[in-house]
């Protein structure tokens, strides 16, 4: 039974890139209240040193998962203009929320066609928002009996399987990173303090990717044999012979484009093997991204394996 | 009563990114010659594991202002093409310097445009200038009652500053960085070094940004909540926090483009908080770059305030 | 006389990024068995902390040699569709080689331009080739009295000048580097390594450059000013001095583009200084990259120089 009421918390908690400070609480509040049911109690690691991030170290370590905790959006310009927040898709009507100096705020994305061809995107409001507030997607989760779909699945839904693998985890570590969306910048000063004081270097990252040509719903979690960044083909090669050994559904990817914690892993100073491991995604970063449940299990089951056997 | 001298000096200084050796010995001439009438003297860390760069560490530090002192300029190719340095505005007719092997050099960019709509850009001058030559906008310092207008306002009056700044600092570090014109590549160590010895990773970007449709001459010192980079929300709002509740002027700034030495601070493997703080100019990357003399002092005036506050 | 069959076999080992195991092992195998007949013993450095890349120290060094050992080329995706590793030139019929579960792999790259005139690119086989497979192009070493013309004279020949001045160094670093081709990520770990470790933050980058108007076959070895990264010029002008004042024949680059791994180590947060010194070659990144003779021997006769007088 998989605990969905969770997942919709998650979803509805805001957490822009550079703003996740609400959902580093939240997880906080949700880790320390719900530990003492784990296997194995993990010492929590945060403070402005690791600015809103959080990291979880469960025994003897030689694996972390990373799940970025922030999400895109838009944040606020001048003259009701609306500025992008990561690389979300633009669809005229999109609802929006969030809050400034006067209050919580619901609005709507507008997109302005000039004569020109070009193009840019406004918000409706009645009065003009504070400049430089984010605003997020408005939370619609849907739940049927096999599928999820909702804002932010990417990537609430990385999290909430970290979560999940966190229930039975004796030895690993769990990290929740932020900035993803936008250019990233936390992995850098995450890995190397996992890496000098733990001597970890194993990295999978829990987030969801996309259905495609070659990835399809409910066929298994993917693994990603690259995207615009290539998994060293030694560490590749040991997660897919211990996926192929398990009777876990996966789907191998191949993509020319993308990129994750991993590929900003790959650009620290750092030793980092990296690998993406996640559900993929119809909807790619707009209000509808969907799941299907079969393959959210799939997940959590090859994330179990391999923190183990890595 | 500014010391403008300085400043016109500063901006007559060659030193475009990679090459700021002169820079650096001006620098290096001026504090030392200087410090003895600063209220706190400063440590003083160079030589060549910072490259040409330099730390200024006074007291007991928690916030570093990091200043580039490099310059956006060209470097001559083959058979007289120029090669920018930076991203400079391309204009006909600009005077641009610079030396060589055989002497001094004073010439005029030419932009020569093709049958098929591409262009590139020469230099003219009667004889072949040594492959690799920087050259830099020729100064021409213009100070009005109301403005000053000259090349290199970014980044010689951030550096300019940091130095007003650095008369009354008690507890500080500043940051004379390189490269950031191109590509970046000293706020890495430069942070490391001040992190790892200081603990600090609380920095603030003394540059100088854009007057734009929500940014204007003459209405203070600009915060940028964010440009392609975005600053982390909770060290930004102790930033604004601070600035409304003092008397100084300030505007609001929030772009889509843009980046600094901050957006490289976020890059790099440290924790480090970064905003851009600076006044606005008009005729960005041109010979002619113009700043209200009255945001010069919002700019000073904030900076004093939030070394003390943050 | 130069052992052209060591980069013959070089040249036949694969290793596109990501995957440079074999080539890996294949100098480690060549080292350990040829070390005994160089002037000096060196350490080597290698184990799953440093991925698939090699260190080797020389007595007391100053200075790091660093040569990529990673090439361009192919992986295979969905559908016999091809994806670029690094930035292969398309061209219609390049044989390509590699193998997967059921074995050795002959193949041929094949241009399919789209009716609305975008292409792809596809391999022509008799069954689909698992996943993710790497491909690279055939070996076809073409030597002549005056020219050596192959795939991967990028960087196989730099990796091969490094191992001719291994024989004769006292002195000084070899790093044999990854994922060079692919946007990079090994200099970073291995640079922090050797400046951590032995204070050395000076770098030569042996890699093969671009035949072009200002460089020409047989003028000698390239000394590059810049590409898109910009070294620094007091260090550039110590490498230009040395260069001067012996008898090796050598070019002054001065490009707009590319990079290497010096505009890697630009970006770590390490004070390196580098400089790209190589052979220029025709043909870049395609089966038939043409080097002359005479600059390979320029470009050993100014590293070794260079490794002295640093």
């Amino acid at each position: 039974m998989m605990d969905f009421e969770l997942l919709e918390k998650l979803v509805a908690v805001r957490g822009t890139s550079g703003d996740e400070i609400s959902i580093k609480e939240f997880l906080i509040d949700y880790i320390t209240s719900h530990q003492s049911n784990w296997k194995q109690q993990p010492e929590i690691i945060q403070g402005e040193e690791f600015q809103d991030a959080i990291i979880l170290v469960f025994g003897q370590p030689k694996t972390a998962i990373f799940a970025h905790i922030d999400t895109i959006g838009f944040m606020t310009g001048y003259d009701k203009n609306l500025i992008k927040i990561g690389g979300p898709r633009i669809i005229d009507g999109i609802q929006l929320v969030g809050s400034d100096s006067q209050g919580e705020i619901e609005t709507e994305l507008l997109v302005i066609e000039e004569e020109d061809g070009s193009s840019h995107i406004n918000y409706v409001y009645d009065r003009e928002i504070d400049r430089g507030t984010p605003l997020s997607f408005k939370p619609d989760f849907r739940l049927t009996d096999t599928h999820v779909q909702s804002p932010y699945m990417d990537n609430r839904l990385g999290v909430w399987v970290a979560l999940q693998v966190a229930k039975e985890l004796e030895n690993g570590i769990i990290v929740f990173s932020t900035y993803e969306e936008h250019g990233g910048g936390s992995v850098g000063f995450l890995g190397k303090y996992i890496y000098e004081k733990y001597n970890v270097r194993q990295a999978l990252i829990s987030d969801i990717t996309w259905v495609t040509d070659g990835v399809h719903h409910g066929k298994g979690v993917a693994i990603s044999m690259r995207d615009s960044g290539i998994p060293r083909r030694k560490y590749l090669n040991r997660i897919i012979d211990i996926a192929k050994t398990s009777s876990v559904p996966f789907q191998l990817e191949v993509e020319s484009a993308g990129g994750s914690d991993g590929t900003m892993l790959q650009k620290t100073d750092l030793p980092f093997d990296w690998c993406f491991i996640g559900a993929p995604e119809d909807n790619v970063h707009s209000p509808d991204e969907k799941v299907a449940l079969s393959d959210i299990q799939s997940m959590i089951d090859l994330y179990q394996l391999l923190m183990k056997k890595l």
